[in-house]
């Protein structure tokens, strides 16, 4: 199925395919759970040859240096780079570098572009996005402790923020904030804001350690204290007000990406699990694949990422072809299927490796502990599952403001 | 999304989709629960509605009365007809006979085709296929007990069958026999052989009760037992030895046709569930639909729908673009995964109606009933995921045959 | 494992099992599928064997005619009998009866026990329970609209009900009715009366066809419409206003009466299965339980089986030393937990079986279709987990009343 | 419930449990996520307030200074300790020094008892079982590579084994190696002999990284390699050739003691839960445990740990009264049940937590990577349900020799 990408699209995937496969899965063994400073050379030798190749930033319109792919042709690339842990990185295609990139592009100034934007398509710098707080659920916007009141031409900023992910060793910050607290609508309060990593007042408390790794630069997820912040009010992002209208606009294509990232995950786990099943033998001339329980598991797989793999592409076209808002449905349907995809299939291919499967020798260990966050990142699984009933229900007159009202 | 169906096709399915529920859904209060051949009256005068509007068989070729609709396009017209359990029967799309037609038209010799299919297109007879025997596994096609021996210009059969699906009234049965038992492949050992019902020596023993039914007339599965069934040898359809081939290129369409009724009947009862979630009030005011556990059921019923309804349109594609032999991973594929969406789509539209979701004031249970068997008919989701492994670890190298040796 | 079970409980549980086996199993295939009037002369004459050989209603005091054993022993009892559909039945441990029985000996008048329990206890008449109301969730025993007027020395009732299980040749009802509405709290405006089927105004307007079958007599469920009925104010059970005490206190036993037949029926669906997967060949010398996805399906269905007898048996030890009140949590956990896998377990025994599995051919069809309803009578899954739920967070500080008044 | 423990038994446990929740749990914040060697002078500190309250190794017979519970005392202890990740060690309880403790004491010579079991139950070595073998599948113990040839009065080990766990820092361990290969059942050909670990030849080639950690000491998995490596025959831990029986007899108590170390992790991750459901707000006065989704977790793990339990104590009752052999299926039962009990309530606690539920700010993550094992080490889920399926099916007449010739 040719999936209605263009020729271009086609050649540039080719090579990236090709590229994954000889110069990133090839070199994982060599990579693999050392800090990220120490393999950043080599990164940085693997983007220098991604540029050359022309493969590089595929969803960067070409102004910016890159190939201007639609966003259902980039869903394909971003399935490829998701074959080895490096690919994203290697190819300045990962989050949040993206997102942030695309806001910039859309909303930035030219000024804000100038500065922001241009060292981060090229890859000279990094960026980090900053809207989570410790003790709000994120799935409630409305609770966001964050301020940002203005004085002179200033904002100042105070707050506090964590799973600001790459922050440590990042250029600037967007930072989410209120800026209008007393608006009609809470979904009109707070702003984006860019604060420069260098800003007096931005302090990194920790990275994160999260499933056993603190981590570091790129590769970590920062807590952040904010005080008493300050930067010139020419460093807000789009209108004031509208930090929520961007973050929203920002994570629809961004789910895309991820999910795509996913199924290009479950396809590596998919893969090895054959190459497993075919090459263990639990007796002389007796494959591991010959046992109808990992037949099971790899039928399972194989239609799951198939029925996956069709779902976001659906979505990317409902959301290239009717815009953001007709594709909320969507976009949080597969936000959380495809997660739960991808969950099964690390799991089933981890079993199917037995112990060598909880080890580092593979990056099914890798994955199972990183993609745990996918059910929960960018809105847990039940918020997700929550809003397409209530869309749905929406269509059958189910008034979902009264309700909002009487549970709360 | 226009799926790539003609404009043609699109004018039929408007114009079935509002036949099913203006003139089938709403009669189904009166209708449900009674005996076949008490509703037959009703069920020929909608037919005669059906033939009127242009609509009636859509998947046969203009020639025998039919739209010539393509596979893909057809796929659309069976999950309409889906919503009703009367919709198949009433634009003579039923199974078995549908699979028949496609048989004779493919297969039948002129002489065939005059006395057995045109009666058939036109409604005026039906017909059965009689494959699976109570004795062997329907899993395994060498394991067949039935035989057809040549005598004179005759072949004279043998054997016992059951699950003959509609076999009670109908005027025709096309039934598998072994006519070369000495055939170097156990797959070229069996024939298809129309034998008439009037022929004698063909005995229907009992329609078995299935879920608490033993049914009737075409609402039935018969046990059969065939002896000395004398037919003259040009009742053979197609080649001697074909049998398996034809029942092969028989069922694969035949999948897409059941998968897209099954989701036709996801989509039913997916509306009686958000129906029921609005209208039902727990409290005043609060409306089941508000509650997390049936909002859960909603979103998970939603994307595994659409999801399913994605692979199957897939499968047919493959079907109609490279053949029925490539296309026998997806075809397995979608048999046993729409298969498991349907039941747990079922189980939670049920779950939602509370007691009422198992009475038969809605048509939730009698599906519930009649489609336990789409896990098992056509091959159970145990052979079909084996099958699909073995395709899969196939291109890795899995010495299938090499397996099949050792594990026989 | 003794269990904790007296001797005389050890030996009418030996009576019973072989009774099971020799006189009920034995006679399934000659009852099954039959109407119930027409199978009732061979149940009586069952019912006469079982007095004669002093097994009957063994969850009866002696003076009652029955054997007096705790809850925990006759936990065992209800297991042993519901290995057949018959069992309940023949030993007049059926619901409702049972429930009635143990009411009314509980709170009954003499004059009631006289007139009501005596023909009941001896198995000359038959009794139902009339509370779920169509219009009403039955997960919120607030919202009931059946009404019992006071009016000189008797109560006239109105209102409409169904689901009353066996009213149809019933002697009486008893039936759930509000006497108080302005009561403080909505758990004591209603009261149980006891009224005989043949008061004028109580009409049974229907058995209402489930899963495909209306039934009759013993097997149906009715609809049923009170019209000023009519009955004395002796005729009340227990006190004014203790209608749902006394319908918490008849559930609790008698979930466990359920989950131990449950637990019967599992283990004969296994039992079944696993001869199915011994005898079945796929190939010559290769049984079905060769095959890796039904020994799945066996050490699944063993492990879950075990597990829930535990657990049944635990909550019967609960109700017996710490009373009802304590054991909610334990008896909502079973209601679901047990009722899950007897779904399941039934299920894969059906797949196990193939065609034959949804035959009527076995009794796995039956239960399949008769025990959907296990997850909603006597309280929906989603109602039992919610109450565990609230009642575990209570522990925790978590405001129960609290939060039912922010969410009605 | 007494569970049948002794006065004795419950006064340990009442201690052991106090210590748990104030000296371990209280100190998790400071221990988790360090280097093993330097938490190890907390941890020895730790170890002798056990021994000064006199809760020291509550397995261990008296005279090795112990406590002497029976299996299903030592069980609940086991529970307890498992509630922190710090507990088994504390106590002396942790694997694999337990189990080598219990075969030394078992089959061990005076000499040998002085000499490797005597400063292991002080605590003062650590021990280490070296059987897994990379290239050799752990669920086929005939396929074992490393042998022990006879050389003079010496044993010459070659061979590569792995997961050889916290064989970093151990004195000695016991490695499993074919000493008989010609003998006529493949179950006899192994043996166990005790090897120092400062022998020549014996070399650890790494602790292998899992789930992103290499680990030290205690924390580690070894890769090693046998090369002539030398130990006298007097060595040899009970008979030549008994190495299958020994470990078989050592894995039965070892997963009473792993399963109810699990029920203990799960205890402990549903009370992290239960206080998140309650405390974290959703939106002022609406706490997450108010939403349905969250209370079905709730549920469904409560009701699965107390099923859980229940098994895994009749387990232990069934080794206690009937021995080994007789409990196989029950063994064999609860490692798989248990295992994904564990696997299922751990994923709901973090996904409860949210961004939280990753981060190693609770222990809820390092439970989650290293628990994934559970259902690999000591027999992979498969092997066991295969094993539980095939001991039913004898029963039923399953020939499961003739089934293994059919198979290979």
């Amino acid at each position: 199925m040719s999936n209605g990408t263009s020729d271009r699209a086609q050649t540039a995937l080719k090579k990236i395919r090709e590229f994954v496969r000889d110069e990133l899965i090839s070199k994982e063994p060599q990579l693999a759970g050392k800090p990220f400073r120490e393999i950043l050379p080599t990164l940085n030798g693997l983007r220098k040859q991604v540029k050359s190749l022309d493969i590089w930033a595929p969803f960067l319109p070409p102004r910016y240096g890159g190939l201007g792919l639609a966003l259902p042709e980039y869903a394909h690339v971003s399935e490829e780079l998701g074959r080895s842990p490096f690919g994203h990185y290697v190819f300045n295609c990962q989050a949040p570098d993206v997102g942030n990139m695309e806001l910039l592009i859309a909303h930035g100034t030219e000024e804000q572009k100038r500065e922001y934007l241009l060292p981060l398509v090229q890859g000279e710098t990094r960026s980090c996005f900053s809207m989570t707080e410790p003790e709000n659920p994120g799935s409630n916007p409305v609770m966001m402790s964050t301020t940002a009141h203005k004085d002179g031409t200033d904002y100042v900023i105070n707050g506090h923020k964590w799973f600001t992910s790459s922050a440590d060793g990042a250029a600037f910050v967007i930072v989410m904030a209120v800026t209008n607290a007393e608006a009609g609508s809470p979904y009109t309060r707070a702003s984006q804001i860019i604060v420069p990593t260098n800003t007096k007042g931005f302090h990194i408390d920790r990275n994160i350690s999260v499933m056993g790794e603190p981590g570091e630069d790129y590769a970590s997820h920062s807590e952040i204290t904010y005080t008493d912040v300050r930067v010139p009010q020419k460093n807000l992002l789009g209108a004031e007000g509208a930090g929520f209208v961007l973050a929203q606009e920002r994570l629809g294509p961004g789910r895309i990406h991820h999910c795509m990232r996913w199924i290009g995950i479950c396809e590596r786990a998919f893969d090895l699990m054959c190459k497993r099943a075919v090459n263990r033998e639990l007796s002389p001339g007796k494959p591991l694949g010959s046992r109808q329980m990992i037949q099971e598991w790899i039928a399972d797989s194989r239609v799951e990422i198939e029925a996956a793999r069709l779902m976001v592409l659906k979505a990317a076209h409902v959301i290239e072809t009717d815009g953001m808002s007709a594709s909320r449905e969507y976009v949080s349907m597969i936000k959380f299927y495809v997660a739960g995809v991808l969950q099964r299939v690390l799991d089933r291919a981890i079993q199917t490796h037995g112990a060598l499967g909880i080890t580092d020798d593979t990056p099914l260990a890798y994955w199972y502990r990183h993609e745990r966050g996918a059910r929960i990142y960018d809105g847990p699984d039940e918020v997700h599952k929550s809003l397409v009933a209530r869309l749905v229900l929406k269509r059958y007159g189910f008034d979902v403001d009264g309700r909002e009202k009487g549970t709360r």
